[in-house]
């Protein structure tokens, strides 16, 4: 398939650890690599890192251009020189999440099999957590000879990595901005994730899970995952402005259109289907299945019997949760629960809520308010860490 | 297949009208069939009708049991003997909408061939609008001699249609109750049916559209397509209320379900992937199609330069306006425009608004004051109708 690109042909950033893991399933998972992207410089004194967490289909080119897509760097407006997350006084670090497809250890990568050839693990990958993506992390930050984060942060399953990172090493974070995120994954969320799935079983080029025997991707199927993932990251409000009921000449003879009207096609179906198209190219399908069951596992209280705030007890991270007013995925609701939480054990908490009328993508999206919390808690977060 | 059952063995009352109907795509669709159910009997003044609207996956079996599923009618719990919509004083009329696949024409209805032959109309059936589906109910009221319907009531889909008939047939319709609906189909739900198209068409078994060729339908692209809108039915209180996080033992070895963790999966994923598979039994692939698409279609002020409430100027009907107001698919804010454009046209419109937390599917759940509020509705419209 031309349309695939093997990751492997991309400079990244790159450690093995030959060592593993052992996984929350407990299996034990090695070599584990972790592939990452770096900005800026590790001060002497090692304590000006940040380490930002990317989202379900994100990846570690954070502030550069994407070396398949070939566009901006995902969150390019906010990291760089002069900008919030300035890259000329923090060392920054993105990681590809463990069970991804841009270089880190996930279902695309090769395993020894017991007749001593190399497989792709495929659906036999091990199943992960949002909790095995930060140890892998911690792999990386331990091995960068990082002691102290000075700040972790990220947006929607970002920030569930945020949460986790605060949860599981509340010494090595200084600073925690949890985005458009929530401690657990909901009913609703776990719903549209299952029908993604069901999208990509679904498809005859999945055969079962080894496409790539038949040379194969199962686009159509996760075409059609994205394109419904696409709606719920954007809000009633923001898809009314951008198309409304606009039309536009609908392609023929394709057979994908049958039956429309007066030949026309709504432009909100077309760009969903170019969203659709895209992401194929760059994403895999057995990553994607890997990491929607990652969500839907997180619930950060259910090791403490649904006391969401016992994980934070005594931490001495400060927060700055965000949220988005037209964020349906991950609302509001959500975010004040964990403020809550965090308030319970008189944790230090900024809690904001921004208005905006673009969903659960402005975290991505340009939202000046989202810049200015970002820069401001950032500025006085570093005066109390006294980073130079 | 042997899931699939062919409307034509089921015992409709059903009209055969030979001069057909022009469509407002300008096709010529002869003849037109109409299949439906009545319950209670016709006033000798022939004053007592009430026609009800059935949505996207519903039909004429509103208060029986179902042909095929053997459940209960959709609405059983709204129309009987002593129920708010009273069988023994009203003569209440269901019909299968143009388009659909319960005996009404549609996509699965045998066309005659360029060779003499009968083949289905699969994709080739022409598209059809909310208004073609009332002219051709229109076909059948006239058919069964009633001039002016006392009420024409219905939810989602069926409301759009009650919409249709007071802007078409202003003297025709007395009563209008439209619930749970918008007099337009947002950028957001057109978004949402594009996907359900898009995983139909996607499903091997599609066959460009001719899987009756094949013996086949396409019934893994047809059940995504039905779990994803079964979410947007819900709200979200309702899904966390109804399963939350629950998990249950996943079914081994089917193929569908690899990657689980501790072999379990959320209640949440087996209730979706039960209704996926339980609808593709009796709804046909090509009808959702054009089914949808008529909703897309769907714009009462389009053809009044937007203006909505020209299609209502000088309207006698008495309109009772009912929302829910944890249904985010058909929201309260689009019922509002609705109500404030008869406001400015000086028609008779009660609003309401229910508290449910059920989301859209409140109009065909057990909602106490949907009941009432249809139950005291009807009653006083009867009053000023002077029905016996």
């Amino acid at each position: 398939m031309d349309q695939t690109v093997s990751a492997s042909c991309l400079s990244h950033q790159h450690v093995a650890f030959a060592g593993g893991l052992t996984l929350e399933c407990g299996f034990h998972l090695a070599p584990v690599e972790v592939a990452y992207r770096t900005y800026g410089t590790l001060s002497p004194r090692n304590d000006n890192a940040i380490l930002i967490c990317h989202a379900l289909t994100g990846d570690q080119y954070v502030a550069e251009t994407h070396p398949l897509t070939g566009k901006p760097g995902w969150w390019s407006r906010l990291v760089g020189p002069g900008l919030p997350i300035e890259t000329d006084r923090f060392f920054v670090i993105c990681i590809n999440v463990l069970g991804g497809c841009m270089g880190s250890t996930g279902p695309r990568s090769l395993r020894e099999c017991p007749d001593g050839g190399r497989e792709p693990w495929g659906t036999d990958f091990p199943p992960i957590t949002i909790r095995d993506m930060v140890q892998a992390q911690k792999l990386l930050i331990d091995h960068l000879g990082i002691t102290k984060l000075f700040a972790v942060l990220g947006g929607s399953m970002g920030g569930m990595q945020v949460l986790q990172w605060a949860a599981t090493f509340p010494e090595m974070v200084f600073a925690a901005i949890p985005i458009a995120t929530s401690p657990f994954h909901s009913a609703q969320n776990i719903a549209f994730n299952e029908v993604s799935r069901q999208a990509i079983f679904a498809d005859p080029q999945w055969h079962g899970g080894r496409y790539w025997e038949h040379d194969a991707i199962p686009a159509r199927g996760l075409a059609v995952a994205r394109m419904m993932a696409h709606i719920t990251y954007l809000s009633e409000e923001a898809l009314n402005r951008k198309f409304g009921r606009r039309v536009r000449k609908a392609p023929q003879g394709n057979g994908a259109n049958p039956g429309s009207l007066f030949g026309e096609m709504f432009e909100v179906e077309s760009y969903l289907r170019h969203q659709g198209s895209t992401f194929v190219r760059r994403f895999d399908a057995n990553s994607y299945l890997t990491i929607t069951r990652a969500m839907d596992y997180f619930d950060l209280g259910a090791d403490y019997e649904g006391d969401l705030s016992r994980p934070f007890r005594g931490t001495r991270t400060r927060f700055c949760i965000i949220s988005f007013s037209s964020d349906w995925l991950f609302p509001t609701s959500q975010a004040r629960l964990l403020a809550r939480a965090l308030n319970r054990v008189a944790a230090n908490v900024s809690f904001v809520e921004i208005e905006s009328d673009k969903g659960h993508d402005a975290f991505l999206l340009d939202e000046p308010d989202l810049d200015r919390t970002i820069r401001g808690f950032v500025a006085g977060a570093a005066e109390h860490a006294r980073i130079a």
